[in-house]
């Protein structure tokens, strides 16, 4: 006589959410049966954009951000960005924070990572082919690399720089110094060796 | 020109997600993100058992349970079960915690909330006619009223006390009194009062 359960289509819906980042078995639960006592239009609606989004959602054939059923995404069609600023990233997530602060109007370049000895990421598994070519396509052209400043990071960064140094552009890197807004107290021995190095006459 | 955002069905799916209790801007769109970046397959399966659910999960006929495409629930369909022993809760949520303890071998009957003159829920927006007619069906049960113990609890379970009174059925209510493992520093004065009130011979 085994204790009674939620029926099979609940329980599969909680082992569904379950997988989601960062949710656990309570917070499943919880909402599958919001679901269930609320939002039945809703689970509809959602699993709807599901659906959609797993379909429709491509990477542009350009720079590899998201774009819709195999579009060039917003930035690559837009006629009025600078194209002689190329902004590489390591993930498309990233595209949206630079997007947001509003000052940055070149284009993207996705790499889809950043090399890694210990998870077995070479240049070849990156977008790193399609990133030259793309430059020697733009002459003159400025290579802004916005890649994150950990040891992958930074291997990724020279990589590149030393790949680019034959081609007719200028490569960047993003400022590191001290963050907006932050005090002295905050800061790591890095991040201040760094703001020392970069300081600027005012 | 317009900041770069992401295209039209990630940005549905955020939205879509938002929707869910508890769900904010920020982890909506590490939901959607993850979806898109690691999970299409996992998107498809959510999809599909969230269509799963809103289809199939109906309400028990006869106790309100969440059953299956209009079957009776698992405990009404387990002859096993003791029917001389009903157990009288709001939701068809509180089933599981009790099924969980497994020291509950009856059947259920879920209200569907309590009466409340604040959120305008009368004796007639719940199961309460369904209960009497179950318990007239089975002659010399015991009713346990599983209602929780605010005032809108107490009023619903003083209402459901009344109308079973002229009925062939005894009705009891859990015992109010110290949680297990809680000291006396941490319990309220009613529960406290509620304790000495039901205390018991050791």
């Amino acid at each position: 006589m085994k204790a009674q359960d939620y029926p099979p289509p609940v329980r599969e819906l909680i082992a569904r959410l379950k997988r989601m980042p960062g949710v656990g078995t309570r917070g499943a639960e919880r909402h599958a049966l919001w679901f269930l006592q609320h939002g039945r239009a809703d689970a509809r609606a959602l699993a709807a954009a599901l659906m959609a989004a797993a379909d429709e959602v491509t990477p542009c054939p350009r720079c590899g951000f998201f774009a819709s059923n195999g579009e060039l995404c917003t930035a690559c069609s837009d006629p009025a960005r600078d194209n002689s600023l190329l902004c590489v990233v390591e993930q498309p997530t990233d595209v949206l924070p630079i997007e947001r602060c509003g000052t940055f109007r070149g284009l993207y370049h996705c790499l889809g990572g950043k090399i890694s000895a210990l998870d077995n990421v070479l240049p070849e598994d990156l977008a790193v082919a399609q990133l030259l070519e793309r430059v020697r396509e733009l002459p003159g052209c400025e290579v802004i690399l916005a890649i994150s400043s950990d040891v992958e990071g930074e291997v990724t960064a020279l990589y590149l720089a030393e790949q680019l140094a034959v081609l007719d552009c200028r490569v960047t890197r993003l400022a590191q110094g001290m963050p907006a807004g932050a005090g002295l107290s905050q800061a790591d021995a890095i991040t201040l060796t760094r703001a020392f190095e970069g300081r600027k006459g005012i």
